[in-house]
Parts: structure tokens; C-alpha cells; sequence
């Protein structure tokens, strides 16, 4: 079986390891990775979901925060500050520093992103294909008015994220370089040929929609042979999560496995989903789209496998 | 006084602490620092004798080697040798890492070399305004026969220096870039204002002459106003420290005071030198060159300090 996921950075990580651990043998795995929180520091070309799918999968994670490298060590970032090198908010750990070397010096070398990232799972053997949604520079910004200055301004949403703990009132998002970029080939192939494709329970808005709304993209799903099942990132209202929460007010999407399922949309009528996994007690109510209550805490790969099966159910597959 | 001195890396770094020990109030030590050792790395723009002599002057090297950072940490090396990235044979230190990322980022931003180190300097403060030889890529290359398959081939000095530890017959010595590179502002103006130049004990082939062969830096040094006063770097026979024997062999030039001198040259015949220090019992000949016999080991700052002295009763300032 051939299976194609649509991940972001952390939760989608965990959900690649129940894909993973729900696998049999001879299945093919393919994610393809949000790039829109990807950024420029320091002259590095930094990669933070395909680094957190690639670190997790390949065991190499610190697995207490979730994101960034087991055993890192904060010399360069340290010296960083000591020569008042900005941006100071974004702390790079010695060890991903390395990654990032390698990576920038072979997009400088001309590879494209893709084969970038294939290049550096030759290390980590992380069992999944990771694919970057495009191999074009697409990168999210956030509009927020500047509390210091009253000024409305667009920042990287790194930025937002990381430096404001989304605390700043997002009041819309913006894919810069979208316009001039196209789907990763890969990633088209990879929704073309699968005979299912999930949607992780990523945030909805800055990595599921990012990767969906990369030119191409969209038209790829909506022809997709496959059945597409996302998972909802609510439970019981509140984002399992990260800072969901703030993205969906940006977009005015209601914080429900409901609301999210709706804004995704059904295939029948242009949307994204066939089916639809909610939490027991969530009951959703998407029209075109087959709605199942399953338990969605990602405590373990086991556990993440269940959701995944059940998804192979809706799916048909 | 205005005092400017020839320096390469290490060697030059401990001279250079002699002149600021030396120095009175209101002096102003400018160095004009070799530039044919540095290297691209990892995407990285390495400048090993700028940083050698920054990091001594700001009482950040590490003290034993000589070289390199004090508490340096190495996971950027373990995560790039993890990756198999090339080369493997050049360890960067991860605080030393920093230093490069600032660097190549400014470069790449349009800055030329000279404002990037003194943009560097800023945090080091290390008393001597430190000026690259040229702004311009200048490398020098080692040609040898590869011991693994008879071939003659140029390498990078680096790669001589650190992976064949200059064990490896040197048949000759080739500065790529130069002809198309000028001398730093900078440094001519360094050379022009100075009451004396002072030449260091370094290497005289890859880091002094390397630094003299520079277009439009020999006609400067020819020019210049104050007398040009140097130290040899060899003694009794022997270079006191490095792998300076391997370098002068391949220019067919004596391992003696003398012969080092000789080569430089006086400055009445389109030379480098007014001044040549020898060690006690090194009783040189330079003709139109005068020798003084002075102990020459650089075993602390005040000990270079007399040495700079000497240089300057030879220099009649």
C-alpha cells in the first residue's frame, strides 16, 4: 500500500510515527512537509518541520521538548550573542546547526530542496519519505500591529511563533513567494500514487493549508485516486497542542474538530477531506465528508497507529 | 607612533602581543594579516590567521594550542562528520562556527573583508586594528605528487597544513587569485602612515611573502616612509615553531637567518627589508640590510616586547 501524509513540524512527526508503527510490510510511506515556517538565520537555511519529522523518525530528537536534537549542545548560539548577531529570539543548537550547514551549502550548491532533504535522511534512515511541499521559497508571515509602535507590520512567522509566543493578536497570514511557487514534484507524485493520503492533526492553518494552498497542490488533491481522512488537531475544543488556537481566530475558524473539518471542506464541493477523525464526543457534523469518532491522543506509537487504522478504514482501504 | 606589522597566524598573533606590551600611550599598532590560508569550509568562509590573531589579542584563544578557541565545544564536527560532509580532515569548533557564520553572512551581504573583521573586532577589542592583506580572494595552493595515484596536483594549503601535516614534499607554491586581487585600502594606508614596519617571525613563504606579493602592497612597502624592520623566524638552524623548513625548501631557500633574510631582501635593491633581528650567534650577512643580534624567543609578551624594542632602536624611532 502506498500511503501519503500531509504533516507539519511536532504533532505531525508523532503521527508519522503511528503511520509508521501501523505499517505492514512492503507499504510505502511519503509525507509531504509544510515549508512555510522555514527561514533565513544567520545565513543558514533553517527547515524547522522537515528537521522535526527527520529528528523524530530518525531517532535523534530530544524527545522531552519535541523539537531540536537529543544531547544538543548551545555554544554557537551563545557566541552569537556575544557578537549581538539578530536575530537573538531564535536559538540554533550546535548540533542542528550542522544540518543546516550541510543543507545551505547544497542549495547554494543549486540542489533543489527536495533532494536536499533526501540527501540528509541518507543519515537518519527516518522510514518515511519526507518530501517538502515545494522546492520554492514559500514563507508564512504573520500580520500583527507592533505593540511597540502601534505599526501594522508583516512579520516572519517565526517570528510570531517563536520571539511572541504567538501572544501577538495574529490578524491574517500571508505565503510569501506562494504566487511564484509550484508543488515539489515529488509531492505531487506522492498524492497521485497514493492509495490513501492523511492529513496529520497539524495546525490547521500555517501547515496543513500552507502545503494544500502551494499552486498545484490543490488541483493534485482534488484528482487524488486516493481517499483523503484528516485528523482533527481539536479535541473538546482546544487544540491538542501548540498554539492552534491563535491561527484558527486569525482565519475566523471555530476551535472545534467541527469547525476545522468545515474550513478543510469535502472533496464532493472542492475541498480537502473524504473522511474525517474526531475525538469520542466531538460528533461533527461536515456535509460530504464521513465523520468517525476515534480516541486521538498521540501518547504513544500504538496509539497513533489505532487512529491511523481507523483511517485506513474510512479510507477503504 | 604609528607601527604596522606583517603578520601570519599564530606566530604573528604572540609577536603582536610584543608590540602592544611595547606600546606607549597613544600609539597605534595596525597588523596587515595573510589571507592565503583562508578557506571555504562547509559553506563556511574560514580566515584561520585573522582569527588567530583575534582571538589571542582578545584573550579568547585557547591558550595550549595556540590556535582555536578556549572551551571550545565540537558537535557541529561529530554532527558533519555524522553526515560524511567534506571535508573531514578540517575540525571547525562550534564557537569558532559562529565566528565563521557572522563573517560569511556579512560577505554575502556585501561587505568587504577588511569591515568585516573590524566589525568582529568590535566584540574582541583586541588593541591592534587588524586589517586583511586583501579584501580580494587570494589562496595559496601546494603543489605536490598525490602519494595514492603518482598525480601532480594542487591542494589547498589547508589541506597540506592540517591533513598532510606538510609531510607531503611541497614542489612549489601558487597564489590563486592574485593576480586578478589588490591590496585592502586599508593596509597600503596602514603601510604609507606607519613611523615603522615591523615583520613578523611568521611564515615567510605562505603567510609574509604571500602577504608582499599582493599587487600594489610591494611597491607600497617599497615606498614607504618608516623603515621596515624584521624578525626571523628561524633560529639556530631551525623554525622556532610551525612547519616553516617544508615551506622554505620548496623556494630553494636556506633554514637560517641568512637565508631567510637574503631572500627578503633589502629594500635599496627592491627587497622588503632596512632591518633584519637574528637570534644571539645567528651572525647573519644581508647586504644593504642591517642584522642585530637580539634573543628572539617568544616566551611571554614582555619577553617580544624587548624584542620589539630592538626592532624599533634598529628602525631609529
Amino acid at each position: 500500500m502506498q500511503v501519503t501524509v500531509l504533516v507539519g513540524g511536532v504533532g505531525g512527526a508523532r503521527f508519522l510515527q503511528g503511520v509508521k508503527a501501523a505499517a505492514g510490510p512492503g507499504d510505502r510511506i511519503r509525507a509531504v512537509v509544510n515549508v512555510g515556517d522555514d527561514i533565513w538565520l544567520h545565513g543558514l537555511r533553517v527547515c524547522p518541520d522537515l528537521d522535526t519529522c527527520m529528528y523524530t523518525l530518525g531517532a535523534g530528537i530530544d524527545t522531552e521538548k519535541g523539537w531540536g536534537r537529543a544531547k544538543e549542545t548551545w555554544s554557537v548560539r551563545e557566541e552569537l550573542e556575544a557578537y549581538g548577531a539578530d536575530p537573538t529570539w531564535f536559538g540554533l543548537g550546535d548540533r542542528d546547526v550542522a544540518t543546516h550547514l550541510v543543507r545551505t551549502r547544497m542549495l547554494r550548491a543549486g540542489y533543489p530542496l527536495s533532494q536536499v532533504t533526501t540527501a540528509l535522511c541518507d543519515r537518519w534512515a527516518p522510514g518515511v519519505e519526507l518530501i517538502p511541499a515545494s522546492d520554492d521559497r514559500i514563507e508564512t508571515h504573520v500580520v500583527v500591529d507592533d505593540p511597540a509602535d502601534g505599526q501594522r507590520k508583516a512579520i516572519h512567522f517565526q517570528e510570531w511563533w517563536v520571539r511572541h509566543r504567538a501572544a501577538l493578536p495574529a490578524l491574517s497570514f500571508a505565503s510569501v513567494g506562494r504566487e511564484q511557487a509550484t508543488a515539489a514534484p515529488d509531492a505531487l507524485a506522492a498524492v497521485a500514487e497514493a492509495d490513501v493520503v492523511l492529513v496529520a492533526p497539524s495546525n490547521p492553518v500555517v501547515s496543513v493549508n500552507t502545503i494544500v494552498d502551494v499552486p498545484t497542490m490543490r488541483p493534485a488533491l482534488t484528482a487524488a485516486p486516493g481517499r483523503v481522512v484528516g485528523v482533527s488537531p481539536i479535541v473538546d475544543g482546544h487544540a491538542v497542542r501548540g498554539m492552534a488556537e491563535a491561527c484558527l481566530a486569525a482565519v475566523d475558524v471555530p476551535v472545534s474538530a467541527e469547525g476545522v473539518g468545515r474550513w478543510y471542506g469535502s472533496r464532493t464541493t472542492g475541498g480537502l477531506l473524504d473522511g474525517w477523525l474526531v475525538a469520542p464526543g466531538d460528533g461533527a457534523q461536515v456535509p460530504g465528508v464521513e465523520v468517525r469518532e476515534v480516541p486521538l491522543m498521540m501518547t504513544d506509537p500504538d496509539a497513533t497507529a489505532a487512529m491511523v487504522r481507523a483511517a485506513y478504514e474510512v479510507a477503504g482501504v
